[in-house]
């Protein structure tokens, strides 16, 4: 991990992206979302995709000027199609819609279909909490999970974020995975050869494994709770009601019939059928429901009461979802920095030689 | 458990919340939801509650003929205060006025605070999803979970339930407490002098413990997925988001500030500041996001697609969320009857007796 100058690398990268096709704004938008992984320390959600990103530009499943359409509509909600653009740009237009929704109607709730992956998720949903209102973001993804009892993945490891505003202190962000682990954390295990916790993984056939690496053998991750006896169909019903709210309600391609990225940079699975994934965004207006200050204020003593209560031996606190994420970002901003992995930039200097430029090379 | 005539015991529990002060509609109302616990298998949420209502009516915490009164509305927002009443009679007044609001508004949100238990909600979820809108409950609880490094316990097993509406099959219903296991599992395993599985509690220094008993000797249930290895901090975030929903946008009391109903039973935490617990509601009309039938199409091939998937080996099927449930329901529905603990009866007996009243004696 090396750290580089930060307005250095968004502007390199905002040049990649715009020789890719993207509009300037466009380019802006998914450079400062995808640096804002890195910057929050999120590395696998972060430059490390731009190589891949520019793969599925060059097979046409990403279409980097697409302009996202409304599709359907009602007071406090409505569809997004994609148009086969990065999820980035349907990501800040569905939640602005969200936002303009809930300044009138209390609450807007915005699907998309057609779309792409978008990078973190929480970075949507605290749109939402900079207006005073709760933001939440979920996405459906590659299948990797396996519902309980199932063989075989059907699920992705479908996110969801939660943005809830305070008074005195930042936002609560809740910014996670609904299975237990990421691929990108399989990566890094297989790379140091070292075995997975129980619980976490089955193999081909279904049956358990601690085998870091069982995803490149047509196994799956196990859901959110591992077993029925440790709360595991929980898990599965956590990751079913990410992907039928982001699919199944904006028309995007659900569960195992989601498209996998690596299956279709490999050639396979060019089904006709391909709506992309799909995105669900919401914005509540605290106000929609008590007196801001009110809100704002009680919210304050929800972070107190959880920072005050005893930690476990060892422990120094308990840690409020979104503060050390936050805390690095505010700290790399202050100093305009940014963590990048050499073979990152090396990589993102690769694809920068198709484009016909270079990366960081001055 | 021996099965009993529904129809008779019905009239029988009407007759006890009458003669505890509700009106005839409310006495209807929470007896059918209360019941429907145990008719679809979940009887820890069924007739084995009565008599613990009724010692919190006695003690002033519940109040049978409150009305729950709209105190902040938008057009896609409501919130109700209960009164200190059945939590059934605020979950049906609220998810009905979510309905209503979504007809109009495309989506409606209702927050309940100053209410109490209100049985399964899966109850409320399912009214949106007979009207071709998903539905959504949340409720907060005592607090018996400790946070990801907490000692003590800060929230409830706080469940969230999501019904969705198909076209040719009943609606998906995922009902689940976020909490890897419940206190009535505890207890059964208690009774059985049964150790817990590894990973699901905690005892009074926040150490693991498979002793089933720890909830009487200070001690927590962890969060969904255990420890930070397995994913058990999205477990807390999971845990949280409910609470934050169900009480901080209502002004309910939130997390460790809920009383709880056993140390309340015996005198304890008395508070002056007691907004009771709080729930939250949604009501998403599926045509507000797609034409009503090709949502449903849609969601009758989700539920294909995961029920034709192949298991693991030694089970069926992957069991589509809601299933067993409803089937048992129906089953019970045709032949009328219900099945109930012989203390169940014994003790639903009693607190008959203290309301000058029989149950089941004819």
């Amino acid at each position: 991990m090396k750290e580089y100058n930060y307005t250095k690398v968004s502007k390199a990268t905002e040049v990649l992206f715009k020789k890719m096709g993207c509009s300037s704004d466009d380019a802006r938008n998914i450079s400062e979302i995808l640096l804002r992984a890195d910057l929050r320390g999120i590395k696998t959600h972060g430059l490390v995709r731009l190589p891949e990103y520019y793969r599925l530009v060059r097979l046409g499943k990403i279409i980097p000027d697409a302009s996202p359409e409304v599709v359907h509509s009602s007071p406090s909600t409505a569809v997004l199609d994609a148009g086969k653009g990065f999820g980035m740009v349907a990501g800040i237009k569905a939640m602005e819609l969200a936002i303009e929704k809930a300044e009138v109607a209390g609450t807007g709730w915005v699907g998309v279909r057609n779309s792409n992956h978008f990078g973190i998720a929480g970075a949507y949903a605290l749109m939402a909490a900079q207006k005073d209102m709760i933001g939440i973001t979920m996405t459906n993804a590659n299948p990797l999970v396996a519902p309980t009892f199932s063989r075989k993945p059907l699920l992705g490891t479908n996110p969801m974020a939660y943005a809830v505003p305070a008074g005195e202190y930042p936002p609560f962000l809740a910014d996670f995975a609904t299975a237990p682990v990421s691929r990108g954390k399989l990566d890094a295990w297989t790379l140091l050869g070292q075995l997975s916790p129980e619980g976490l993984l089955q193999d081909e056939q279904g049956q358990p494994t601690v085998e870091a690496n069982t995803l490149t053998r047509k196994g799956s991750i196990r859901t959110l709770g591992g077993e029925v006896e440790t709360g595991g169909h929980k898990g599965f019903c956590l990751s079913a009601v990410v992907d039928i709210f982001s699919a199944v309600l904006s028309g995007a391609n659900f569960g195992p019939t989601v498209i996998p990225t690596l299956g279709y940079l490999a050639g396979d699975n060019q089904s006709d059928e391909d709506k992309g994934i799909g995105h669900f965004f919401g914005a509540m207006r605290v106000d929609a429901f008590q007196k801001k200050e009110a809100f704002l204020t009680q919210m304050d003593r929800w972070i107190e009461e959880f920072r005050k209560a005893a930690p476990v031996a060892g422990k120094e606190r308990i840690v409020i979802p979104g503060d050390p994420e936050r805390e690095l970002e505010e700290k790399h901003l202050e100093n305009n920095t940014i963590p990048l992995m050499g073979d990152v930039v090396e990589k993102v200097s690769e694809t920068a030689q198709e484009l016909g430029t270079d990366f960081l090379t001055d």
